[in-house]
């Protein structure tokens, strides 16, 4: 174990945390030094993970931040927005590397996250000068190999991004998009509401903050640094769907008229050529959640839609595990980026079927 | 609406309430005066109960029992176990007509309320003398007809009594009793909990409070009532399962070894011949859910098993709706009987397919 | 029973033909007279439709279309696009009045009929000369009032229409128009198959034809006539979710930019003010499928998107039930219509909570 | 790759298949030469089993059994039960081992597989003279790691052998038990059927073959191999549920009066002090599903009864993945054990959480 690096989970009871120990528990490069939590400190991770039992005898911890990260190589942060900025700052001193798998180092600009948290960031000058390298490899891995903390990026944000990379790319991108996001419930965290309890949830659709989600800054800063115009706006319904795990997006963008078929397959095949990650499903079928469900895999694909004026619509389609791709998955990919592994170990297998 | 019934439904806000409310909405010998709630006093109905917009002006409202019934001339009881006993003994001298669909009026005894309850009961005099009838119609339908006060039965407890009633009335019943029933999430009520959190119920399959379920003495009650012998006991497995709606049951029972299909099928049609809810299920099928959730109907079958000594099995199966036949289908139908209606007012539409 | 309609079912065993009986047995002025089915024929429909056992005695005939209708005074068509065409013009000559459930006589356009179901229609002269009523009474009450033969509007169409209406009502739809509709399990009728087998269905989102789904002109030709402009395209990615009942959709419009919440909200008030169906969602909530599955109850609402030159966004919702106002339920509607009842027969009852 | 076995999958199109394929293509001793299927041969594997995509080049061939295991080290057969045994006779003398999913060699007794399966075996030698060992580790550890052939157990025998293995070990286990198994959906298979229909199997509960399910005897084979009694027999109640994949079974089991709970708890630890794979839970819960979903790991527990005259109920809860531990995982293991191989090969990550 002498050559392993250390790394703690901060915020290990939530449903990140769970996919963050799952993962790392098997990582060949990994030790977990420990895990904390708020309400489930003192209790065994396998008594609130059931999965874990036997796997780990790990107790979650209620330390205080800079003692959660003393003797750490590495600390993966599982907390929720708006407290995590502060713990940050806490232990920024502490020379540990961070991949923070919270909203709150995902923004280069504080007045955004003031609006869409909601609250003033309280240490604004680390959006503005680069401390955080946002975590999307298909975006930025160079950046990621270099770094030393990474933003996480959320699970819409990735959903929606990735299905429109392409088009970012190919510098086809600009005005407004409209997407629907179905999302599954686990994205909705561990503590029981009534917006996840079963006999609602079950048999439910409905949207939430319809053209307000706190992802849509994060997708449209992404979209401009890949290649999508300045004026690129996001009209963005999340909807709620009943299942535990997956998102499905659909994305509206309207590309010139003469837009063809062929140089939108060539936008994506080249866009994800080299991407272990990204499969671009083209024939008969469009991505779907049952592909992707349980692995950090992601498909994405698209239909040209029909010539009004002098646009012509592109429809974007993208499907994965908000909780691996979208969460923890993601940040174990960057974090092996990060070290200088193979981006895919505990990766690489693929989700269950069925 | 002067020679309506004027009915308030205490404790409104639950999934009791909710059916409660849907139903007599539209009895057309009922009109609804008021109804109560704690947490969500204020609220409109149709703002917590969301599929009877439009159908309803009522606000849950915050009365003490006593200012909750004045006017009324029937007070349906909605309310958790525990707390309900208090209420009714402080409108029991107001008159008003009751029927009470929690657990606290069932029992006969006050030890063994005390026992499976957790607490004393504060009316104890209340569950010896009689003063509640128990609301199976199955078992006790002319006792309802002259009844004042109705404890309408437990959701476990209609399941497991109906599908061991024809055992019971045959005079085969004796001995321990072995049943695993296992229930849709609508029976743990609408407080978002970690049991019934989507992520995790979604998937799941769960026991809890294996043998010591609270509906156990209602069971053997019933059973003894209808010709079940002294020394029948029941082995009583709860089973959490992914569904909003419906509970199945199975139950183990020895008959004498000489018992035969014939005499059992004679058994089951007898018991149920007039029966408007049961439906025996003979040949190719047994009872199953999806027939009968969203109705008050109760599906009831059985198989004769193999014969070990002296003795053979019979395994009982019987299914219904949890919130309709099991809670408040049948509280209506017992005051259906009690108000001198046909039984099957605003009951007699079966449940949805699929 | 002297005085009641008698009523047959052709295509009785399917989901639509489900709901058409469990409506029907309990309709005031409906007698059943018999029902069809093809695979089917022969079996008892309680047998089939495992709910109305008891409620019926009735066996699915495998009669031709003439045989079927003969003494009826209205036929009820619950079978697949397609074929119904022709069953319809073998039976038109006979007198009885029809209410059709498939997708057969809702188009005006024969060309448009054989794009989009793939078939050239064999009676095309009946699309064009108004022998069929299209039976959507928020667009086409008095008409279908007088109305012989009903062509009653598909789930998807219903939904897509209804929350567009406003907009077309009040001159301000035009131009293209995107759509996203997800749908229960049910919608796929009651034939397994892979995308409604349960291991793939109970986890996954799909789409399945985007933009060339065949209710597309349906939706059209309704917004048209409602008040659309010429102009208004619909470009529409219906999404499978694993719930077995519900749609919900989510339009964008574009809108002049001036365009006032004000007027939007007068515009759905108006639109809906005297439609018993029709709940227009205001406030902290949106249209959600839970609020209305199991009845005939449609939750529709608006948001105000941003302003992007000359245009601003709508985002339009709406929710029902696919097999109920989407499908049976506003034929019953339709049919109480034509024969001059209360519309609301057999339909006042809302669906389930939870 | 030179020092690789090489695996051939026979019926590598069901969800056995697609289980046996997503773990053998990350076996670090195996590179998978072929596979075959019956009606997608032809097809890619990665567009039946949607997961796969980017991980496999492989297409299903059409081979006849002999064809198809040339050149391998192993077959693991996935095919129904019946058409089995032919094949294994069709191969037996390649040479090849063979890890046979299907329940044709699990028996040892002819006259009992034709009463439960309805045919003659064609080899009914091959079940009496040992040629395939039963590959539950649990119980034969030792036997499999000398064995050639492997008749790898079915998913309710799994569940309910381990369950009861603590007190068959005990010499407690004699007379009938009554077990009641829920059960998910992906056990029957990937053929869509009325069973397996998404509208009515997401809110159904229902048995089927009660008391007549082909796994009892296997079931009881192993209990008495294990040390139950020659008298031990089985009533055993299937359920179908609605979640796609986990077994949950509940077990009722007499035992002398004055068993005590120290010797039980001494006796399921003992059983299971080695075991890599097998979760003992004591205290505040019992076993679930979601524990074990998506992994190889088994929970076991029980709950002490009441004693009635001179016995008393144990009741066994034990719950797994019906693919993984019910299924392909079990087979991998038993593969790892025969090969000489880590048994915790491919196995030793948990399922998902939630």
């Amino acid at each position: 174990m002498a050559n392993k690096l250390k790394a703690v989970i901060l915020g290990g009871s939530g449903y990140g945390g769970a996919e963050l120990l799952r993962r790392l528990l098997f990582h060949p490069h990994v030790e977990i030094l420990r895990t904390t939590a708020g309400e489930s400190a003192g209790k065994r991770v396998s008594d609130v993970h059931l999965n874990l039992a036997g796997l780990t005898d790990l107790s979650f911890e209620g330390l205080a931040p800079k003692e959660a990260v003393a003797g750490a190589d590495v600390a993966f942060l599982a907390m929720p927005h708006k407290t995590t900025a502060q713990v940050v700052l806490d232990i920024l001193a502490s020379g540990v590397r961070i991949v923070d798998l919270s909203g709150d180092f995902r923004l280069r600009d504080a007045a955004t996250y003031a609006k869409f948290y909601g609250v003033q960031h309280p240490g604004p000058q680390h959006l503005t000068d680069g401390t955080f390298t946002y975590g999307l490899p298909e975006l930025n891995r160079e950046a990621i190999r270099k770094a030393k903390y990474i933003a996480s990026p959320g699970c819409f944000a990735t959903t929606i991004a990735l299905g429109l990379l392409p088009l970012a790319r190919g510098g086809k991108l600009r005005g407004p998009v409209q997407t629907v996001a179905a999302t599954g419930s686990s994205g909705s965290g561990n503590t029981p509401q009534l917006t996840t309890h079963h006999p609602l949830r079950a048999s439910n659709l409905r949207t939430y903050k319809p053209l307000e989600h706190q992802h849509i800054p994060e997708i449209l800063q992404t979209l401009r640094l890949a290649g999508g115009a300045e004026d690129v706006s996001l009209e963005f319904v999340p909807v709620s769907a009943p299942l535990p795990r997956g998102i499905f997006a659909t994305s509206f963008v309207n590309v010139p008229a003469a837009t063809t078929q062929e140089e939108l397959d060539a936008l994506w095949k080249e866009t994800f050529a080299r991407e272990p990650f990204i499969r671009v499903i083209r024939g008969a079928r469009q991505p779907e959640v049952v592909g992707v469900a349980g692995g950090n895999y992601v498909e994405v694909g698209f239909t040209l839609g029909p010539v009004t004026g002098d646009t012509r619509r592109v429809v974007c389609f993208s499907t994965l595990d908000n909780l691996v791709k979208g969460g923890a998955g993601q940040a174990i990919q960057s974090f092996n980026l990060m070290m200088g592994f193979d981006e895919r170990l505990t990766l690489a297998e693929p989700g269950l079927w069925p």
